[in-house]
């Protein structure tokens, strides 16, 4: 008896260091993940392999898959399409093993709405875990600059709101250390593992 | 700023090894909880220091402890009252510690109700989760053998409504590291994270 993988959706606010968080758990030896290549529009760079770091597509032939729905998030950035196919990540969670998708927050939450048994993980500024540093050393700091800092402080706590999980990127290793322990727990919770011993039984 | 700690109570049913996977936990070099030192009314056995194996009481100081609410759960086992004094517990969580509690399923279901907010770690033998590989074997098997362990079986999974987690207690260093990851994946959901932020946020 199998049961399904994980959708892990790895978020947040831009230059907190997704993308490195990233490499950094899928160069692990014994990575349980399948990662999901984005689709985009934009030409390869030098080196790029298509189905590698990218699906490669056409502007017309990615608009096709947005009105087939076939795009489980999607966004423009500068004139090109990029996103995340769905059948991928459905196929590879219904043959039991865990997803894992890096994007941005908008295209977060997209997925929330589509996906919402997701597992959401927001990724928080090392700016933000010293807020608290900040304040205290106030003192070396205009009244301005502190305004705009709390302000910014204020977006990035709202987003979380959307989250199931944060985690502080005070340091790589630290931070992908958090995320696996968060998998590890998740295939613990009680709902997931009872419906299985469930399914068993009833299968005597 | 500081997180309370958290109430992580691990239970399961007798026999499974609840004693032997904590005393592995307690063992690990570094290892961040509390032991909830339990009380009892049975005399020390050779060897056991008030205060580190049990704290030793008297049947009456028990039974007044009882009735002042002083106790988070507690039984009766062959004439000898067995407990989890609320003081310490109340006071390592308010200090942001972590307290750890390994007690039997029917004080679990006491402290379920008097501390919901509680992390419950359901620690689950290796014959529930052979279930499916001696249904596969049934053949070696007389029917009578098969309704019995099918029965208890069936007991066990309906004593996990209860709890947050289950741990398989396959080998003691897997259930450990499980137990470890849940505790830190706790410590990183989004309300309890959120919180703290927003704190710091308002007392600017």
């Amino acid at each position: 008896m199998r049961e399904k993988g994980l959708l892990i959706v790895l978020s947040g606010p831009s230059g907190v260091g997704k993308g490195t968080v990233r490499k950094a758990i899928f160069s692990q030896p014994g990575t349980a993940f399948e990662y999901s290549i984005s689709m985009t529009t934009r030409l390869p760079r030098h080196g790029e392999v298509d189905g590698v770091d990218y699906f490669f597509k056409k502007r017309e032939e990615f608009e096709a898959l947005i009105e087939e729905g076939k795009l489980l998030e999607y966004a423009e950035f500068v004139g090109n399409y990029y996103g995340t196919p769905v059948d991928y990540v459905r196929e590879t969670i219904d043959s039991g093993k865990d997803v894992f998708l890096e994007i941005e927050v908008q295209g977060a939450k997209q997925v929330r709405e589509k996906f919402p048994e997701g597992l959401f993980i927001f990724l928080a500024p090392p700016s933000l875990t010293e807020l608290e540093s900040r304040i205290v050393t106030r003192g070396t700091e205009t009244e301005e600059a502190i305004k705009g800092r709390m302000k910014v402080a204020k977006e990035e706590i709202e987003l979380m709101d959307l989250y199931d999980y944060v985690v502080e990127n005070d340091h790589v290793d630290a931070a992908c250390a958090r995320i696996n322990a968060i998998v590890i727990a998740e295939h613990c919770r009680r709902e997931r593992v009872a419906v299985l011993y469930k399914k068993m039984l009833e299968a005597e």
